[in-house]
């Protein structure tokens, strides 16, 4: 069975604990956080400092991308330096074992349950023969496993960004303007459902509606009209237009 | 019971013909076709011009907006002329009966079943005295149903703008990136399903991650020098300013 460190302890961190705490497939046998409060949890060993991490099979870590590096150098050397980051290169990793790369495509958050299970995970090594590790690893985790080289994550990730920070952004904005005629955001939610739902069954741009792919003046105009707020209004006239661009593309 | 005609058959009008045709609460008479060739349809009866129509109790037109107007003249002197636009003003309807807006907040794909009562409705009379026949006709229908004036409305289209065509034109971008680096676009699925699940239990601001909202330079610098497409990068450019700013006016 897997011997593994987990280190972190944010969104991330936090949610691989309570799967890997009481898992059959891997011994969780320390967890790294920041503040260390307690000497254990849920019968796994916490400790405070990369200093008392024990040799393991691996160490993941699900920290900020700026510190991936550093912690690196301070791991044991033997086992392997995981990291979890969709933006950082496998070589980032300066430890003395072996390197590789388990990254979640998914958006965690501390009030929300998510299952492993439904998330596909991205994975790197540098050789054919330290795939073992990394795959029993994400075994424990996922059946959705897709192999990918850095630069490809890096463009998953970017990808990642569209499709979750800007349709948030997408939707505060919505949300705002809701706010401000009193009408309640709810009334959105079957909508933004619908739009989430469809492309799962259509490309997106067979999915597009709305009065710029079928560029209605009237309404581009009576919307701008009525943006006040000048970033607001700057975007529905830029994303209006690259919607026109794309479909003049697709032609 | 109420007696209705229904005029239009894209993708609104053919989902209402599919719910009304056999609804105990109304009784659908007709339904005007641009390109009529049958004389019945499960029963209701098919006319191909304005001129056909027979006196009802509501003429509910699902046509495009700028048809609106000039149709509604065409209609018979009794009787409430309906249309379902979220962005037409109630006062567009020139017919000489009384005038009702029936909007359902919704995006219809002829490709998608939808459950009419799970979608809301946003209605708009003259007077509260011809509110029944505008009650009777969405009962029908769902029972989200909400009043809202011409120019509320106006608003909410505009919300449901950001809401349904921009992050779709977010999940095209996002797809598009994808299909470049030969990742299959339903990796993505799980996590824009998250982020529309999200935005029931949570403010969209609260539910901001990634680069843009951490200030994460090196990140952001990363993406824009692999977005190739100029529209593209410009567009990540505007909308991670745009979310640092929602951020900073949120402090």
């Amino acid at each position: 069975m897997l011997k593994i460190t987990l280190i972190g302890s944010g969104n991330l961190g936090s949610h691989l604990f309570q799967h890997w705490k009481a898992n059959s497939q891997v011994k969780l046998n320390q967890w790294l956080r920041r503040s260390r409060t307690e000497r254990t949890i849920d019968g796994v060993s916490c400790i405070g400092s990369p200093s008392e991490i024990e040799p393991a099979d691996a160490y993941v870590m699900a920290v900020p991308d700026r510190e991936i590096e550093s912690l690196s150098t301070q791991l044991p050397p033997t086992g392997m330096a995981v990291h979890c980051s969709g933006s950082m290169s496998l070589d980032i990793l300066r430890n003395k074992g072996t390197k590789g790369v388990l990254y979640p495509l998914q958006s965690f958050s501390s009030e929300r349950q998510l299952n492993f299970n439904s998330i596909p995970f991205f994975l790197e090594t540098l050789t054919a023969r330290e795939q073992t590790v990394l795959q029993a690893l994400v075994d424990s985790l996922s059946t959705h496993q897709y192999w990918l080289n850095s630069a490809q994550r890096l463009q998953l990730h970017l990808a990642a960004v569209f499709a979750n920070n800007f349709t948030n952004h997408c939707y505060e904005v919505a949300g705002r303007i809701c706010e401000a005629n009193k009408i309640p955001f709810d009334v959105l939610l079957p909508l933004i459902h619908e739009t989430a739902s469809k492309v799962a069954v259509m490309k997106p741009i067979k999915a597009q509606t709305g009065p710029a792919i079928r560029n209605d003046q009237l309404v581009l105009e009576k919307h701008q009209s009525i943006l006040k707020n000048k970033t607001d209004k700057q975007l529905y006239q830029f994303i209006s237009q690259a919607i026109q661009n794309s479909e003049n593309e697709q032609l």
